[in-house]
């Protein structure tokens, strides 16, 4: 089979391998559609987190098959898989966890402290035909819902933990920075909470256009002092809450100042280092700083259940390639030049991809 | 009158002035004791915030009668006063606010956007013989409170307000850092609120005595690894909460350093500037960082409450001085030499101080 293997930073290869057996407890998948998001740009661009050691939770090394948002049709089941049957179209949490550590057995197993992903530091990913995965990981999707969107249900499940993690009430006030997949997302989940009052800031004026098309007020930083025009729209109070998707110091710093008194700033996005916090604004303000980190049990569920009442469309903000092209893809979203890449993988024309 | 008055940084002259009279609404008050803080020693040694233009809300000028802490008893009432009678022993809560902006009209009042307080912004201050005050600012001190205690209500209100945004269950484990006044109360107010495993951290040897006698564990982060302590007294969990005292960036990424997963790290102390934070251990352990800043309605009352019932000790960290000896008491509070110092006004011995 085909797969994108990560053999160093900027070292992904397109390459032949044997397609992978299940064993006991796992579940076999033809990948349809795998996503790129910004954890694969961090891991191409930067420093991959898999190396040639061995992952202690896994035992993934280098070269790494890329790809963590992903879904298709299982083909082959293991030993002992009662989740799962061959047919059924499945999306996968891709997450691997310890079980032992604090905080697994505290119920946070998605803050793991020894936390490793199908696609970054476990064998597999979804940049490939097939692959093969622990069956506790699927998610089966209901019909009606394609396996387009079944690729979405992961970022779609980081944008919801960080819109839930903001907790604005309906009919509140949002501001979402960055209008990348999680941004999207996070627009569709704060209107499926019943906040319609969504700004979202993006210097791209095509993914301006994409939030415009699913009703947000859009916001260019480049040419408007985002803080004061939240300000002045919000009547002088500012927005309930402010969701960071952009992963740059100077937008959460235009989050913090754009917050009402006791708002909620969640940190969403990836950071490289340490970021700068006007400590007297967040206090005098009584603001919340609150991290948000992949998805808690439950949320994968809940974004399903919003696909399937078309809460997350997908118009608009999609674009598809072949896996060939998979680096490519990467500079496009390094370079915010697409909301979402997902990759097809093939041979989709003979399969029945969407229902 | 005598009275510590403000001239601007690092000129405060104790000089003789005309007793204030109460107007229509105004209580007038026979100070007996007047606390010494933080805002104080910012106050004196860099920048007042009160200027020789009028303050927008309170018409304040330089010089300003510090001192915003402070318990007494009622001497003279103005026309339309129904909330005191001469003779009633109090405390004031200093804050006064505009009562239109959007955080006042959203019961945030104490985050109002305009915020002046008694003894900083707003006519008179506790280090007076006497002071005039709003009568609405004025609460009664039950039978068996001290005028000492009084004078203690203010600050003991920053440390619960902060204890309560850290929203700690009974029986958790939390963080102090620093052990001024603040940092005392938010040990005696976790205390108060089931948390009996508290850590304090504290420089100063006399300090973590008085944390110690009142319970705690401390530490002396120059001699230890403060997170690695934490950790380790917490089984690699890390603790529910931390309430930073210190204002100091080290100390507060130390806090962050030292939180459980989905842990609150509040902050309550004033910082000078930005601090920087560590966002990847934000996102990754879920943390939430939350500014505390005054107290909103019903602290005070609350604070009055825990220490008639004992809650709030007073042994061992209270150093008391004469007004002549302001200027001493501020290097004092600075260099962190005492816990709290409480200036006493003259003529005490011929006054019922405490019951």
């Amino acid at each position: 089979m085909l797969a994108a293997r990560l053999y160093g930073a900027k070292d992904l290869r397109i390459e032949e391998m044997p397609e992978p057996d299940p064993g006991p407890g796992e579940v076999k998948i033809r990948v349809a559609h795998a996503g790129i998001c910004g954890t694969d740009v961090h891991e191409y661009f930067e420093t991959p987190r898999a190396t040639h050691e061995p992952n202690p939770l896994t035992g993934a090394t280098l070269p790494q098959t890329l790809g963590h948002e992903f879904a298709g049709t299982v083909v082959a089941c293991g030993e002992g898989v009662d989740r799962a049957t061959p047919g059924d179209r499945v999306c996968v949490r891709p997450i691997r966890t310890c079980g032992v550590c604090p905080r697994c057995t505290a119920g946070l197993s998605h803050l793991c402290a020894a936390l490793a992903a199908i696609g970054v530091t476990s064998p597999g990913g979804g940049l490939a035909e097939y692959v093969v995965v622990p069956t506790g990981s699927v998610h089966r999707l209901p019909d009606g819902l394609s396996l387009e969107q079944g690729a979405l249900v992961e970022p779609m499940a980081v944008a919801l933990n960080a819109v839930e993690r903001a907790g604005v009430q309906a009919g509140g006030s949002a501001l979402v920075t960055g209008a990348g997949a999680v941004g999207m997302g996070a627009l569709f989940a704060l209107r499926a909470n019943g906040v319609d009052d969504v700004i979202v800031v993006e210097p791209s004026p095509s993914r301006r256009a994409a939030a415009e098309r699913h009703g947000a007020r859009v916001l260019d930083p480049g040419a408007v002092d985002v803080a004061a025009e939240v300000l002045r729209h919000t009547g002088g109070r500012g927005v309930d809450a402010a969701v960071e998707c952009a992963g740059r110091p100077e937008v959460l710093d235009a989050c913090i100042r754009s917050a009402a008194a006791q708002g909620r700033v969640v940190m969403v996005a990836l950071y490289s280092g340490a970021v700068t916090v006007d400590a007297s604004v967040v206090r005098l303000a009584e603001l919340s700083l609150l991290g948000a980190e992949a998805y808690p049990d439950g949320v994968f569920e809940r974004v399903i259940e919003h696909m399937a009442a078309g809460r997350f469309p997908t118009d608009g903000w999609l674009d598809h390639i072949p896996l060939a092209d998979a680096v490519a893809g990467l500079h496009d979203v390094r370079d915010a030049r697409r909301v979402k890449v997902l990759v097809d993988l093939p041979p989709t024309p003979t399969e029945p991809i969407s229902v």
